[in-house]
Parts: C-alpha cells; sequence; structure tokens
C-alpha cells in the first residue's frame, strides 16, 4: 500500500464517480497505492444529484447520496486515498513512462505509474429558472433510461429536436406516461426522418402532444420545490405563454464529456468522448486507462460505469509486470 | 408487462446469475414481458456458493445468497418472472424471427422474440474429499482476484501448472500471503517461461514454495469445516503423504463455460466461450444477445457481469423497432 518511491503512486485514478470510485476498489484491494482526485468537494460525480435508484443491481431503492457513502467507505477501508477539490489542468507522460499530473492547486503536483481516466460526462443544462432545484427533488431528468419508470401514468414535458429526444419522447409514452408533451425551439426536428415518421404514427395511441415551435421559460416548483407544480413554455413565433401541468421534465439536449483538459495527452473524438478499447479500457497512451461516461460507446449507467473501472484496474498487473506490452487494442 | 400475443415473450434470458438478474432488471423496467429460465433450483448462480463479497461496488461486505435476494426482489419488483429448473435443452430461430426454446420439462417450450444468453461458467473442481464443503465455507477458491485480499499475512497452497496458476501464485505471494505453496502433478510447468521465470526469481523474497510433482489428496477441515485443519498433498513419484497447514486452497484447473447446448444456435469459440461485440453484447445470430462470465473476453466478476446484462437489455430497443438492422458487430 506504501508508495515505490519518490512519492510515486501506483495508479492514480481521476474523477471520484462511480467509475473512479470502482476502480479504486479494485486497484487498492489488489494492494496498489492508490490515489483518486476528485475536482469537486465530494467524491460521487453525477450520481450525487440523484435521489431515486432503483436500477442498480442488488440494491432495490437507495439515494445516490447514500450509494456514494458506500462506495467511498469501501475504497478507503482498502486504503486508498481520495482527495477533493483537486481539478487536474495537465497530464504529461514523462520519458520514464512515469505520469505527470498538475492540478490547480497551485504548485502540486502527483506522479504515477499509471492513470485511470474517470472524469465523466455532464448532462447539458439549459439554464431555465427551477431547472436545477427541481433536478435536486428527482423532477428533472436527463436520462429517460434512468428515469422514465418513474412516471408511470404520469404526465410529463420533454425538451429537444434531436435523436435522443424524439427516440425517447416515444419510449416514454410507449412504456410509461399516461401524457408526453414533446417541445422544440424549431418547425423541424433535427433528428433523423424515421423516427420522426414514428413519432407521429405513435401520436395519438400513446397521447403524445407535439408542440413547435417552442421553448421552455420556467420549471415552477411547489411551496417547498418538491414538485413540479406547472412548466412555462413559450410559441417563439407568437410569444405567447402556456403553462402545462406536468409531473416530471426530461431534458435531451445531449451530454458533454469533461475532458477538454485532456487535450494532447489522449486521443479525444469528435464529440469529446475519448476511445479505449472495450475489453480492457486502455488508450493508446501507454499507462492510461479510461472508465465511464466519459468513454467512447460508454453505455451511461451506474452498473456499466462501475464496471468499465474494474476493468480499468484489472489491467493494471500486466501493464505493471510489462510495460511495453502495452497496446491500445487488445 | 403482458405477453404480446400467443405467450410469445419479448425477452427470455437464459440464467438466472447477476448477468441475467442484471439483464432481467433492466428489461422487465423498460416494460418488456421478460422471463428468466434457471437450470437450478434457485437464480443466483455461482456467486451463491460465494460466502463473503467484498468486491462489489456499493456494498462493504454482503453475502452471496443475500445479494442474489436483493437482486431477486427487485426483478419481481417489476414484474419479470421467474421459473427455476427449467435447462435449456434446444434453441432455433424461427423464419418468423421468434426463437422457440425447449426446457428439459417434457413437452413444455417457451418463445420469444429476443433471448439474452447467461449460462455462465463453472470453475473446473477436482473433486476432492472436502473441497466442495470447504469451497462453501469460503476456504476453498477458484479466483485469486475475487478472493486473494481474504488472506493477508495468511498460509495458501495454490494447485495447477497453466498461467493463471503461476501467475496467480505470483499475484498472491507479493500482495497478501504469508506463505504460498504451489504444486503441480508434473515436473514441468504448463505456464509460459516468463511466468515460470518470474515465479521462481520471486520464490524466496516472497515466500513462494513450488512442490513438483504433486497432487493434492484431500482438504481436511476443523470439526464444524467451517476452516481448513489441513491439505493431504501426495509426491506422485515416492507416493509418500505431506500434510500442509494452510488458511486457505486455491484451485486453478479453469473454468468450463456452460454453452454446449449452444451448438448450432450461437458461434462457441475454441474455448467455449461465446463471442460478442463488446459494447453491445450482440451475436451474429439476429435476437440472441450474450453476457457474464459465457463470454468471450469476459471479465468474470460480479459486477462486470451485472454490466453486460444492462447493456444487453439495453439492446432490445433498437432490435425490436427493426430486426433486420441487427448486425454483430456494432
Amino acid at each position: 500500500m506504501s508508495m515505490s518511491d519518490n512519492n510515486i503512486y501506483d495508479v492514480i485514478i481521476i474523477g471520484a464517480g462511480p467509475a473512479g470510485l470502482a476502480a479504486g476498489l479494485y486497484a487498492a484491494r489488489d494492494r496498489y497505492s492508490t490515489l483518486l482526485l476528485e475536482k469537486n468537494g465530494l467524491p460521487g460525480g453525477q450520481i450525487m444529484l440523484t435521489e431515486h435508484i432503483e436500477n442498480y443491481p442488488g440494491y432495490e431503492k437507495i439515494g445516490g447520496f447514500e450509494l456514494v457513502e458506500h462506495m467511498k467507505a469501501q475504497v478507503l477501508n482498502f486504503g486508498a486515498e481520495i482527495i477533493a477539490n483537486q481539478a487536474v489542468m495537465k497530464l504529461a507522460r514523462r520519458d520514464d513512462g512515469i505520469i505527470n499530473i498538475e492540478t490547480n492547486s497551485g504548485e502540486k503536483s502527483y506522479q504515477a505509474r499509471a492513470v485511470i481516466l474517470t472524469p465523466g460526462s455532464d448532462y447539458r443544462q439549459l439554464g431555465l429558472p427551477g431547472e436545477s432545484a427541481l433536478r435536486q427533488a428527482g423532477k428533472v431528468s436527463y436520462c429517460a433510461t434512468c428515469d422514465g419508470a418513474f412516471y408511470k401514468d404520469k404526465e410529463v414535458l420533454a425538451i429537444g429536436g434531436g435523436n435522443t429526444a424524439v427516440e425517447d419522447t416515444v419510449y416514454l409514452a410507449t412504456r410509461f406516461t399516461a401524457k408526453t408533451t414533446l417541445i422544440h425551439r424549431r418547425r423541424e426536428f433535427r433528428a433523423q426522418q424515421v423516427l420522426v415518421e414514428e413519432l407521429y404514427a405513435k401520436a395519438v395511441e400513446h397521447n403524445i402532444d407535439v408542440k413547435l415551435p417552442y421553448i421552455p421559460v420556467e420549471i415552477v416548483g411547489n411551496a417547498d420545490n418538491t414538485e413540479i407544480d406547472h412548466v412555462k413554455i413559450k410559441n417563439v413565433e407568437t410569444d405567447e405563454i402556456e403553462q402545462l401541468k406536468v409531473d416530471g421534465v426530461f431534458i435531451f439536449a445531449g451530454m458533454v464529456p469533461n475532458t477538454k483538459w485532456l487535450e494532447g495527452f489522449v486521443e479525444i473524438d469528435g464529440s469529446g468522448y475519448l476511445p479505449a478499447a472495450p475489453t480492457t479500457m486502455k488508450t493508446a497512451t501507454p499507462g492510461a486507462f479510461v472508465a465511464g461516461d466519459c468513454r467512447q460507446s460508454a453505455a451511461m449507467q451506474l452498473a456499466t460505469a462501475c464496471s468499465d473501472g474494474i476493468v480499468a484496474a484489472m489491467g493494471l498487473k500486466d501493464y505493471f509486470r510489462d510495460p511495453a506490452s502495452w497496446a491500445g487494442e487488445k
């Protein structure tokens, strides 16, 4: 568990969300000296904003905060360190293979024999009044697979014009909701025509109301902001404001992988995701693994992010035995 | 949740271990009519034989039986059915795309629009007296990554001559154990020379005792079979029996994927594993997904098996929208 020499960690995990914590668990349990660097004040990542989780295998129901507490305790039990408020600014691989990590905390830098990159992705928010507070209350969601099941026989507003917005509106309406309103700010969807046709074909039977061109203006909560009272939407041609009574809001505005700071260290694809071999989580940069929602083709679920982290940590053994054996694909 | 027509399920999951249960959770939560067929009398698979789990993210410590109870309750909550004692004998895809499933229960057959194959793999057992009882007690293990951490500063016997045996003996000795004895029935290891050299190079410093050619004869427990008292091993050249005092036994005799019954339905590789695209879990057979320890390149961990199941279930939506879009790789 001790650092080998000169304060060089065996592995530094950048990001302490579920992927990072799972990687930390396996690395520390294998008795590698393990440090997790978290940019926020607390570990947990996006899952901390999730009030009700019912699709993590093994917990019928748990809150994000509580689940993270368990994961954190588990990692610390095995001797990993977690340092919060450490935004990594720069990574560089030295000639001797050691990776140097500079954070925002002034002169402080860290060194590791390998890194596991788990910075996650954020849902793109619209910045509406009420959006953030009602997200905390579990009434504003950015992921239909994650939260659709909470709206069985309820009414929701979906917002967006791309493939995900159109496809997941159909998903919500056909599987869960009593009524689904979809708004988009233009008269035409950006989504593929085949998806738009499916949307309209299923609209009557599944009670989908498509309103174009509308933008959301405000999400108005009840007195203590635990429920949505109504949502204000505006017709952008007439400027007319309407109030919609809904139980939930789904915002489909895309995701933003937190990867800009990795430019020059690992490959980044056109959408900001990090390509990695899916059975090993190796990047093309020796000693740099990727796990979780920042990974190209990630399934973007809590349990799949954990799995990514575990697979990455299990690759340390081979890499440490023979760093020269590194290959991007395997 | 209702079956669409003629008792055709949306999805039948074959095997109700962690991969199958996780797939069932996601499929049922998406309101697909979902049936899990389990060949044993109870769901859970191999994890039911695991007394102590400390590497499943979110549970600091839990028994396999208890974890499976949670997973099972969660799947049933969302309306999936589980039928036990159903060994599947034959699968066939009809011309209309429906998959027909015959089990050992006489004339009974099941139909589904898609299947997720999660039959798992079994560790190859040696059939030694005491092996099974002391496995139940958590003192005989088949997986160093899973159970090595339980033997910090303890003494273990490792058995086997292949790559995994040699490599994981080094892993156990360098990371956890106070003393590790490795026995193999021949004078030469089957493992790669580079691994054998590493074994001998680290033997003195890490207290590894290599004994050749020896076979195990019996694992002898204490009075109530909760601990190992000693292991009897035999020198196959002299027939001399020795008694070793150890805290645990690791048997590295390989794995046997439970896939023979799938011949002709999906591709099976030379080792018995099922190839599937790692980001979608699709096989080359339309409508047939694979998840868990039976999958080629699987990481063979509880959390990674769950992730596999989730990824497979998330692929149902696309397949049901357009079965013709199926492709083995994506």
